[in-house]
């Protein structure tokens, strides 16, 4: 949070339903009125848009060929197939904020989430878990996004997904939504004030310390 | 934070005149607000009580005799010499609570800290840093508790330890207070958050997860 340099890379997954995107919108709120930089990341994807969404707020919805045509340039940090659709995270949408000294929160799939860290090794690496299986099936149900038998995939997938925990950094269990909101953001300020994060500030100071105190020192 | 397992140490260190033991108080507040347990560390010193102290609150007072059969009996965690006194930290103090499953917040100088890390590796370094000597000095000033040359003493000191932040996990620079509290706050909760800490809590609700999923689909 200010001090210059660049910005973090928090990436933030869970199973389908637990919740990430609302708890990093709300997250991001609170980093904002501290004075913080943060960009959620827009995913690229061929799913057709839901009603409601927005083309570039929600996903940049695009054709299968686009895609595949951005695959094989290289231009995702990740990308999957998920219930017959392609979903991913471009390169240029992230390197460049990043390099601005702008946070980004990306809220992808489990799986796509190792593929990025492979990609940049400092990212921290957050896993939203559901405080049980019938809080997940009941917000998966409240949704109503998808037919039973989508839901009790969905259920299926998540119990699988939750046993790659151990690849992450952090997880929060999203039980009451402002508690979590409290954990997420104290992460990512813990995350800040990491010594080798804000090095270059310490080492300014130390500087003006030292000039100082010769100054002093020889009145 | 809940969830049983040990408490986590927390090592907070910072120059003379840094701010860290108000900083500790009141992040302990906050922490208990959320139901956290946790402990203040109250050192042994050999130096004789200043005018308000009080015995066992804020140090446990003793003899310089009973300090140095402590250090031979391997009672310390850390003990250094410092302006002419002995401190240290008994390690029943520190141990008993971890197990208990209490946090404990150590106040220690600089030279101290790199001790404890050595006895117990998973200790969380935070080294508050001041954010100018112009400030550190008027602090000391202030303390009306060092003659000048004491003071010239502690800022000479200061310039040589804060070399040593590399040392450490965090650093906080305490500009202002209350954001200095929220960034240590912030650290006591990402670390409570760490997959390696709360893992016996996720592997409950993962079998929970996994039974109910088994009877749902038996159905």
């Amino acid at each position: 949070m200010g001090g210059g340099g660049r910005g973090l890379l928090f990436i933030v997954s869970s199973p389908s339903g637990g919740g990430k995107t609302t708890l990093i919108r709300l997250t991001m709120e609170r980093l904002r009125a501290r004075g913080g930089r943060c960009h959620f990341s827009v995913s690229h994807t061929t799913r057709p848009p839901r009603p409601g969404e927005v083309d570039g707020r929600d996903y940049h919805f695009v054709s299968r060929e686009e895609f595949e045509r951005m695959v094989h340039a290289g231009e995702f940090l990740e990308w999957a197939e998920y219930a017959g659709n392609l979903y991913g995270t471009s390169r240029r949408e992230v390197e460049g904020r990043l390099e601005a000294g702008i946070d980004v929160f990306l809220d992808i799939e489990v799986q796509g989430a190792a593929q990025v860290k492979g990609k940049i090794p400092e990212a921290v690496k957050v896993f939203v878990y559901p405080p049980s299986y019938e809080e997940l099936k009941r917000r998966l149900e409240q949704r109503r996004q998808d037919p039973p038998e989508a839901i009790r995939r969905r259920l299926l997938w998540a119990e699988r997904e939750l046993q790659v925990v151990g690849d992450f950094d952090y997880a929060i269990i999203n039980d009451r939504l402002d508690e979590a909101v409290d954990v997420l953001f104290g992460i990512c300020l813990a995350e800040h004030h990491r010594v080798a994060v804000i090095t270059s500030t310490l080492d300014a100071i130390r500087e003006t310390f030292r000039v100082s105190l010769e100054e002093d020192l020889k009145r």
